[in-house]
């Protein structure tokens, strides 16, 4: 396991301490120093050799599954596979705790097919039991949709119980790993699941540009010519990269040079488990930081994730986000604002070519711009009191 | 006009003679070296600069159009614009002589939009006299669609005067100018267009990642709530980008960087008009060079376009394209199989990071190859003559 902290990175340009794009090292961003011919052999091996991998990181042993690239941002590759699998008449179910939940959502309502949203608002997860309560009350879901990294709020939602129940249920299920795929473990081969969408530039530390979904084989199979799109049509991608090896339209060659090296840096920090600790560590040693400091998580220890912790904005009248903002963009971090509905706060990721030194940079940095602003109330507003208790 | 040939590059990795991915220079590859924020204004501040320069370069003065950027390859754009503009009752008419008007059928169908396909096979270019005729025969087609390079057989179809005929029967006219933008003259002033869609990988010689619709303002407002995809949704990322400066989804923030240096390096070659004159001189070279060795072009030279170019096949028993595309690729240059049904053929590219240096280096390559293979006759398949006179 080898973690080499980029020094250049920090004196040239901020960390990006964000849900993606992030940090990614000199060595991934060097593999775009050449052009590929997108049809050439060479270029062919590398999408394989890629495809191949993730489908290994996703404990595929029995060739059960197979994974397909897909142009564009991570929200194509959910479109792509909700257009695959989902059924035109049976409801689909999307387990909806923030702004991911809701795009699945309204991906389906584009799709002009039935849903349902068991919605827990801004950061409450959805709970075992009450999916099983939904499913029991409604026979005709098709098909459950959960995002398992909502980095809206930060939470990691309870994928294997869930898994579980929709299994019990007999139920196809969908994850949204986008956020977690390469830091939190998923393994096929114990989680039941149809299909689970992931992108170049979240924890496999990839520049962005595609994303890609590792899904059952024979539930593809069951998929042609039920895209609406062209473009996104997840079966055609399929068939055309199994007869010609090639992407069907023009890949974003350079990013995927450059995932091909992310995926050797990942493989030699110790595959899905060096990085799960080496985030887990960069959460622990920030959110200590933060709650010494005075500051509040949103979530209770149990539902943090290693990916992105929301913070309560402190109440003192001097802050100010965007000033707090750019004092930190001024120190060389890049943080991410709040998505409460409710009441201010404010977002760090801890994933990305970062580790422990950059995050006790960063709280110092947090400090100095604090003290610049003349803030020293950083407990959270009154409002944040009121705000449900998470199970 | 400064155009410097990149030695560095030719020691490194093959040339590309493709109509894209292309060579690009290494000050574009560089401007990848860096990690953005997506949401951080100084990456706005690049995605708005580049909107206005592309405007800009398609003679935009009164502000009558909006340029739109979209994640994924050139057809997630070609999808993005056809969903937006063309209409769910009435015809579209796709003007086809090749593989991409054969795709945007195909798109259409997709859609479930009525499409009809003026079809002239592989390599004739659409008449004016011939749209005009179609047009007056079928009065209830709303849009027509045409290539303005189709890079499948390499022929520049005439665009300006289809665009007459389109206008005067008062339809839309949407140009797919994929491989031509940037090198060919397109002004929305002189030409009327509702919309003109091209990608970051072709004569504007960024790397791929994604595509960008230059489009009528008025256009795109009434395309609300018209697209069968969200990803896709033009008028949807419009909207967002002008509300808030941001790409609606996670954009290649590496690839948007790129462009941004690409646009640099066009803009300092002189423009539209400095780039078509390096790419008419890289073909004039190509053509006269492959000519004096007993090749022969497939289109009389009427039709021939500064992008790239197709070769017939030499009668000669002893070549074989597998071979001739391994020898070329040894000796640094990626050629292009070709796309014609009736006779055997390849293609030669012309555009990105070359010059006439290049094209002399790639015939005597060329010459080296053919010697290895020991193809001596280098006539075109008698085939060949049986095909239709252009005109």
């Amino acid at each position: 396991m080898t973690f080499t902290h980029d020094q250049a990175l920090f004196e040239k340009t901020p960390y990006l301490l964000t849900p993606g794009p992030l940090s990614t090292s000199v060595a991934t961003k060097n593999a775009m120093q050449q052009d590929w011919g997108s049809w050439d052999s060479d270029f062919n091996t590398i999408t394989a050799d890629i495809r191949r991998q993730l489908l290994s990181m996703a404990g595929d042993d029995d060739d059960a599954f197979v994974c397909v690239p897909m142009q564009g941002s991570g929200t194509f590759a959910v479109e792509a596979t909700l257009a695959s699998i989902t059924d035109s008449t049976k409801p689909t179910l999307v387990l909806s705790n923030g702004a991911y939940g809701k795009r699945a959502a309204q991906i389906l309502s584009y799709l002009g097919r039935p849903v349902q949203v068991l919605d827990k608002g801004d950061y409450l997860p959805p709970l075992p039991e009450e999916v099983d309560a939904w499913l029991t009350a409604h026979p005709e879901i098709a098909t459950v949709v959960l995002i398992h990294c909502e980095t809206s709020s930060g939470i990691l939602n309870p994928l294997e119980a869930i898994a579980d129940v929709v299994a019990l249920h007999g139920k196809r299920f969908i994850v949204d790993a986008m956020s977690s795929f390469g830091a939190v473990p998923i393994n096929v081969q114990r989680i039941q699941l149809d299909a689970l969408v992931s992108s170049a530039n979240k924890c496999i530390e990839g520049v962005p540009g595609f994303g890609f979904v590792i899904i059952h084989r024979e539930v593809l199979k069951t998929s042609e010519n039920r895209s609406h799109s062209l473009s996104l049509d997840l079966h055609a991608q399929w068939s055309y990269m199994e007869r010609t090896g090639q992407w069907r339209f023009t890949p974003p060659t350079h990013t995927v040079m450059a995932f091909h090296q992310a995926l050797a840096q990942h493989q030699a920090e110790g595959g899905v488990a060096g990085r799960l600790a080496r985030y887990t560590q960069n959460r622990d040693v920030l959110v200590e930081g933060m709650r010494q400091r005075g500051f509040q998580t949103l979530l209770d220890d149990a539902w943090l994730s290693p990916i992105i912790t929301t913070f309560f904005s402190p109440r003192d009248p001097n802050f100010a986000f965007a000033r707090f903002y750019a004092a930190l963009k001024a120190r060389g971090f890049i943080i991410y604002p709040g998505k409460l509905t409710e009441v201010e706060s404010f977002r760090i990721g801890h994933i990305g070519q970062v580790d422990s030194n950059v995050m006790n940079a960063l709280l110092v940095a947090i400090d100095e711009s604090l003290n610049e602003m003349d803030v020293t109330d950083t407990r959270p507003p009154q409002a944040a009191y009121s705000m449900g208790e998470l199970a």
